[in-house]
């Protein structure tokens, strides 16, 4: 394992710890009670009379979730071990720490655990304080499931943060902050490669086992089982086993203008995003469909993973208002 | 290798197309005559009577160089083959592309290869079109020799490269651009740690052999020789080691007021980075010497190498005015 830890028991504590000081003008961290430490509020929060905003799960997708807390984005994250749920105590005392009166809004990306906790979360908030507090999942993973509201959350849960933030940001209600992440969700799609696992600290190695110059064509961000194994092609063939899906399934179409994000998972280069993103755009341009904006990065990660995923979103006026609204945190900033 | 590359002797070209297909809102590539397309140019050069200021070395270390060019930052970066310098030709191609009158400063690390054909460029400019171009390269790797006009730039260069940028959006001239940028560069100190090689595209594997579980402290960005090779330490013992030569440099002292910067070297996970970047911050409070910002994530790759480094910035009130300015680039944007 190429890792620089300590105890692989205190990995998230510390990672937390040097989180709020190396990002201390934007976040906070909530140690007291229910937060159970695993709380990063943004400085701004409850500064505004606004909708709250809450995102949050597993660690070991940094710089999901704490890097998007900040200014214009969301106003805290609830954080869990790697790849676990945070626990349903801290996502209700979220929701307590940034309401202002207007509720709040869950976004998560739709696994399991996480649905489970932060309903827990939802409920005591509505029962011990009266606080409505909406969820909306991210579903973007198109090849987790034919059935839409099954599907997991991956890259694409950067948009649906952004969509609804700017949202409560503007000063709308609940119901249209759950609108408008709604609608992002609903036009937002993601496939991905990986070529390695992640390593697990406490475990000292790999998640999972998986020969080397092997890649797998639509593995999820846990490891969760894709489409197809085989030999790392070259990247526009890889690139081309992506969009197929991506673009057959909402369907994108002629005319259609898109935001474009390509992920690293981890150990990924730069370099090679860009070649991968070269192919995205001719196969774009082939079809007719315009690229309005995009993002070349690392958005949504699995530690030290080697893999790639594409995200499309399919705008229309309000989705680029809400996209190109200004924010400031430590993991994105627009003007 | 776990690369997503098509021809390996394509890469750079590939990424430069898909580059300024990804950001074209902030850059285009100059693809005629001499800059024999390896000049990045932000859409904001010449719009301002400014000094011209020029980044540029090999590729495989993005987001450096092309990522720092935009509004605010860098007018243009020359880009080289994989670790290696740029011809000449382009660097003074660049010269001429941004030049306003007001003459043009190249910044970069200090690399052989770099010094030569920059020069060269700067040369031609100077003869051909009476341009004045000024040179400062970066020398923050503090391990890389006893002398400091002999060491290499690495992950420091952000530092001296925003500096200069801001001095020159301000309105300064020539003189004053480059005093900024060598200011920046002699309280700019830098050393970092390798676990493993960057694969080459070309050779289809490692660079250089590192055994699994392995790390060599003080390892240059092209795998350069450092101070010590042995087993992996838990990340506390790592930064210790990496502090320690980077306090003793310049030296910092207590009262001191610092930048931070915990570099990733590609592989290196963002929790990782602010497990060290904890231990960052105890060893300066412990000196009494005051952060005062940081930033974590990588902005100075090798590629998919695996390992950190930690910079620090003695800061003064210039200093800050020119590190805090204002700046939109696809890879740094500061409000």
């Amino acid at each position: 394992m190429k890792r620089l830890i300590n105890d692989p028991y205190d990995v998230v504590e510390e990672m937390l710890e040097g989180y709020v000081l190396a990002h201390k003008d934007y976040v906070t961290l909530i140690t007291e009670g229910e937060a159970q430490g695993r709380v990063v509020l943004s400085k701004t929060a409850k500064k505004k009379d606004k909708v709250g905003v809450i995102i949050g799960g597993g660690s070991g997708h940094e710089p999901l979730f704490l890097g998007y807390v900040g200014k214009g984005f969301a106003d805290a994250a609830v954080i869990g071990n790697i790849n676990t749920s945070p626990s349903p105590d801290p996502c209700y005392a979220t929701a307590k720490a940034v309401n202002t009166g207007k509720g709040c809004i869950y976004l998560y990306g739709n696994y399991a655990g996480d649905v489970m906790n932060f309903d827990m979360g939802a409920e005591k908030a509505d029962e011990e304080d009266g606080i409505r507090v909406e969820t909306v999942t991210v579903t973007d993973d198109v090849i987790s499931s034919e059935n839409i509201e099954d599907r997991r959350g991956i890259a694409g849960m950067f948009f649906v943060f952004k969509s609804a933030s700017a949202k409560a940001d503007m000063g709308a209600d609940l119901d249209e902050v759950v609108a408008a992440a709604q609608k992002c969700n609903s036009v937002t799609r993601t496939m991905g490669v990986a070529m390695s696992s992640a390593t697990l600290p406490s475990k000292g190695g790999p998640i999972f086992e998986m020969e080397d110059g092997d890649m797998e064509i639509g593995m999820g961000i846990h490891g969760e089982p894709g489409v197809r194994r085989g030999k790392i092609e070259p990247a526009d063939r890889v690139v081309d086993q992506i969009m197929e899906p991506i673009l057959a399934d909402l369907p994108f179409a002629k005319g259609d203008e898109v935001y474009v994000l390509v992920n690293s998972l981890g150990a990924t280069p730069i370099l090679d995003l860009h070649i991968c993103f070269r192919r995205v755009a001719q196969i774009l341009e082939e079809k007719g469909i315009t690229i309005y904006k995009s993002l070349v990065g690392s958005f949504a990660s699995s530690m030290d993973m080697a893999g790639m995923s594409v995200t499309l979103v399919r705008l229309d006026d309000e989705l680029k208002e809400l996209l190109d609204y200004p924010c400031d945190a430590p993991y994105f900033t627009q003007v």
